[in-house]
């Protein structure tokens, strides 16, 4: 049998599989779950020995969530070597945030499986797990394999940095493949060789010693709720640019062709764009399109803003203090550092006199990535997913970033990313889903990247 | 025995319970203690029957917290008859805000005595009622009396309101005294002839149909928490005054004396302002004194502020949503209707087109007071301040609303504010709490104020 027959026989299985580990709440970043995390893990490692790697859970530094790591080694010392990286851990999600279904009660509605992290990224997961058995079943692998799933990904991913910083050996590989993110649209395959960087903090502005009556003093005191608001709005130029000095000094610049290649690519995007924001009204950076803007563009979000009373009912008090979450998207040549100092120098600069500024929380993440697109991994990629999708591929600077990216890098700079999810997924999101013709296209690919790289 | 040597006997007895009443979590703002308001209510209750009053429990409209209310009409039909009006019902509070003790649990501490609604109001119930009870207790009282404890002073006031509309006959008095508030110091007794009106409303801000990953889309879409920030940013011009085109149109402007008399009496509040407010830098309309900020010149707060992921650890969300809690203070001659419209009116101007902005929740409120200073009533209290604490009242325009003042007007314009509380008592906020020689001082002022109005 050809391993694409295999998953044809095999495929209500694997469907059914792919929801048992979706009802699974691995949510990394709430402690409440940490067993969760632990038991996904646990069915990761049970189905990697099934089909018949090796697996084994690794969690360093301690207290953090496992990395499951199954290998193969049956093509023999000359093959080569292929990592394939995923995460199994989900963002929090609950049904009072708006969703129509239980997140953690995988429930399947036409071509569409809803559950917190079908898309982000457990579909991944299920995929490559996939093409490994379909290939292990059906006369081997032409290549070695080490799959390794992460279990922090979106809560820090200390163990596999450590993993790869201290144990190098354990994670050799030839080729690294990076399973996550989306492709632009369901039927139209692209391959993402640009990621953009992240950098995160908290901005708290104090003011009086407590919560005040705002009747009292309303009026002689500056209100921290207010005073947030004014520095947050010097954040950004009236056109939408980022107003913190000096914010776009490193930013590389695109060339004409790139520019070109991306700006014929917005239609995707701007199709999106329509259904999820409302009013569809244009903003950003003057003068790119939306793919430069979320692919080439640093930013400078907002990501939660929290002071006083906001209860039910109205409590008239002057708040004593007032917060909000921010994170910068980072293009190349930014540096994390830098911006950070440039923000945080910026916003104590913006302070007045009546309130007190304090940066918080710091993560300097990590910059952008920039791989190339002529690179073994990438060019098997692109004929995998045209083989899958009966399409050529779009090349594609995406907005998100892929932590794990800075990690492998170390390992090897073949590298590439397969993802089989779309933007319209929900990821971070209320209503998360994956669409099951994706699942089963990406299985395909997986499969077909493996024999293709192998050549 | 005189009424003081009364309560000089009986002090240690009122204090008790006085604690007890406080032990009460009349919180009228939230239905889940609706069944502690009533409670609260019958403890008054039984404590007018013990003391001579006839009580009765008055709740109109139905579903809202009840009135009590106690008449003694022992001096006759050609005595004058005095309402005195008080509240029962508290803020909310919960020993996670910060405080240092149970805020239910009543603790006495030195000559203070901590617990939420100690200030804000229940030293005013306590005092009055001991007041009265000294009075029957010692050859009777020279008025008849009307008790009138609200609670739901926090929470609307419907009921009062609606009882004093469609029951005026019930209400009837020939002098009014509202009990509530503050004084500018515990060692200085004031007066409050001017009060501040308010209204309230909630500002929404609605962008994307839900949280977007900030990666993906972040550049390319407004974020809402920006968008309110930005907007609540220009609802301040930057020397502090408000920036609302024709806020300040109808306000009354102070006559020189008033205003020389008001800069003469600033020193308590700026003392009291370097012990809350860090950094002390003053904040503003530019040319006015604390105390003229406070009393004289209307404001807009922000009373609290929300949107996108505020909990713990980072999520990487572009919210859907923001939403503000907005209050104005306002004073004579401003209409609630028209600084509605004018402050809705250029929120809808400022709003882009890229997001959309809902006002709701609008409370209508009400306007300023400003009574009389040669009134019977004022003339009455002021003599009975110096009695109880041996030195002339300051006069003084308060920043706070009392609502009630608004009904009361229409009973008798002759009224007076009676404060046994002082500003720094934590009203609204963290570790409230009544300073005992204080409640001693305002039951014989109370006294003195029955005698002296008589007269």
């Amino acid at each position: 049998m050809t391993p694409i027959d295999y998953i044809n026989d095999n495929f209500d299985r694997i469907k059914e599989d792919y929801k048992e580990l979706l009802a699974i709440p691995s949510i990394s970043t709430d402690p409440a779950y940490a067993h969760d995390v632990l038991r996904a893990a646990n069915w990761l490692a049970a189905k990697m020995r099934e089909i018949g790697l090796m697996p084994e859970l690794i969690a360093m530094p301690e207290g953090r969530h496992p990395v499951v790591m199954g290998t193969w080694d049956g093509a023999g010392p000359d093959a080569k070597t292929v990592l394939i990286y995923c995460h199994y851990d989900v963002q929090p999600a609950s049904i009072e945030d708006g969703w129509h279904t239980e997140p953690f009660t995988p429930t399947e509605v036409g071509d569409r499986i809803y559950a917190r992290g079908a898309t982000d990224s457990k579909i991944h997961v299920m995929a490559n797990l996939s093409a490994v058995e379909a290939l292990l079943a059906n006369g081997g692998c032409p290549v070695n394999i080490k799959l390794v799933f992460e279990g922090e990904e979106e809560s820090g991913g200390e163990t596999i940095s450590a993993l790869v910083d201290q144990h190098p050996e354990r994670m050799r590989a030839d080729i690294c493949v990076i399973s996550d993110g989306s492709i632009l649209a369901p039927e139209q395959p692209s391959i993402i060789y640009g990621l953009r960087g992240i950098v995160t903090m908290e901005l708290h502005i104090d003011g009086p010693q407590a919560d005040l009556h705002s009747g009292h003093w309303g009026g002689a005191v500056h209100n921290p709720a207010q005073a947030l608001a004014e520095i947050i709005a010097k954040l950004h130029n009236d056109d939408g640019s980022v107003a913190v000095p000096g914010f776009y000094d490193d930013v590389r610049a695109l060339d004409d062709s790139e520019r070109e290649a991306m700006r014929a690519n917005t239609d995707w995007l701007a199709e999106e764009y329509g259904t999820l924001v409302n009013p569809p009204t244009e903003w950003g950076e003057p003068g790119y399109s939306i793919h430069e803007r979320t692919g080439a563009r640093p930013t400078l979000e907002i990501n939660g803003i929290s002071g006083g009373y906001t209860g039910a009912g109205f409590k008239t008090v002057l708040p004593s203090h007032a917060m909000a979450k921010i994170s910068c998207r980072l293009v190349p040549d930014q540096d994390p550092e830098d911006i950070i100092r440039k923000v945080s120098g910026y916003i104590a600069q913006l302070t007045p006199p009546t309130v007190r500024s304090r940066i918080t929380d710091l993560d300097y993440g990590r910059p952008a990535l920039l791989l190339a697109r002529e690179g073994s991994a990438i060019q098997a990629a692109a004929a995998a997913y045209e083989t899958a999708w009966g399409k050529p591929v779009i090349f594609e600077r995406a907005g998100g970033s892929v932590p794990i990216a800075y990690d492998l890098e170390k390992i090897s700079q073949d590298m590439a990313l397969l993802s089989f999810s779309y933007k319209g997924g929900g990821a971070h999101s209320i209503n998360e889903h994956a669409l099951v013709p994706m699942l089963y296209k990406g299985i395909i690919t997986a499969i077909t990247f493996l024999q293709a790289i192998a050549e």
